[in-house]
């Protein structure tokens, strides 16, 4: 899948606030140019030429590749954190609100995964005040899924040894998955937030203690 | 940590068997290399110049930037599947054996994290031949953690609602360390292999059936 498809799917499209269109159709040329080749091996001639424009009408919208990268993970990481949030600030039981967190999560990963791939692997080339920046979205993502694991503690539906580490875990199983995800396998996004969000309930129960 | 560091560790040395030594050498730069800028973005003379070398001694050693690449895939993976065989074929019930797979396997991607990234990250820049018997390697490491679960499973110590999308969550799982492990952070490699050891076997075992 193209990222031109991803974003025709329109499903938490990441990109709708990205304008002019001109502006949107470089970024997304130059996520599909990183995730193809990296960030270092892409020129933004590349990234101009893909979007069918001349180098000098990038540069009236981005003045370097590292500011393209830049909004692409900032994007990407917010839209991430959104979801997270959304979750953890939801309706129901601690366990309901962790599952919709990780179906959600796992969807935009799977759906996503030639963006979240760029997101994820290329945090280095990012300059150091917009890594600062990223990191404490990172941050972030991770006290939101710490503060679901906390409240499931609280109430007695979990069971974990050590929170921090788990909910790094739980965020790691889920970004993995745009490293595996193929449109041709036969698992729709859908299908894998459902089945991992089993996996991740599971995770958080301890099975000596469910067994009292 | 540089991959000459990885190397001097000596644990689970994954580039002893590469010779002469200007080839191993010559390895040890490409993973450096390829995992701070990219395949795409690494040359053959970059490759020489990190191993003090000249393009034309490489030439003598690896014909194209292609082989460098799948040699270190086809170690990096014969490695990984040698630890899931050795674990999978071990003394013990399919609950040790898989705690001992998962340390292992977590205990190799923290401790080798940029040769990991590079072998999982790159499988899109190998040839057709190779990356068909890379795929294959791929295959028989799945089909190693499988036939744990299907033993465990078989004696009643596991309940999982599907065996091969477990399986490849556990891999997946492990295989993310590679993105995430920092050695300057708190926990060391073994460390992460412990802990995440009792998170897979709360994975593969359902809080329904240990209620039981």
């Amino acid at each position: 899948m193209s990222t031109a498809e991803e974003t025709a799917r329109g499903d938490d499209q990441p990109w709708a606030e990205v304008g002019p269109e001109a502006a949107r159709r470089l970024l997304v040329a130059a996520v599909e140019a990183f995730a193809e080749r990296g960030y270092h091996a892409t020129t933004t001639r590349d990234i101009a030429g893909r979007a069918g424009m001349s180098p000098a009408a990038l540069y009236i919208h981005y003045k370097t590749k590292e500011e393209l990268l830049h909004r692409i993970s900032r994007i990407g990481h917010e839209k991430a954190l959104e979801i997270l949030e959304t979750a953890a600030d939801g309706d129901g039981t601690p366990s309901e609100r962790l599952a919709a967190a990780v179906r959600s999560f796992v969807r935009w990963h799977a759906g996503h995964h030639m963006t979240a791939r760029v997101v994820q692997y290329e945090l280095d080339a990012l300059g150091d005040e917009h890594r600062t920046e990223i990191v404490g979205l990172r941050r972030r993502s991770d006290d939101t899924v710490r503060r679901i694991i906390d409240d499931g503690v609280r109430t007695g539906e979990f069971d974990v040894p050590y929170v921090p580490g788990t909910a790094l875990a739980v965020l790691s199983l889920c970004i993995d998955v745009a490293r595996w995800f193929n449109v041709e396998g036969r698992s729709t996004p859908d299908e894998v937030g459902v089945f991992y969000a089993d996996l991740v309930l599971r995770m958080v129960t301890a099975p000596d203690r469910a067994r009292k």
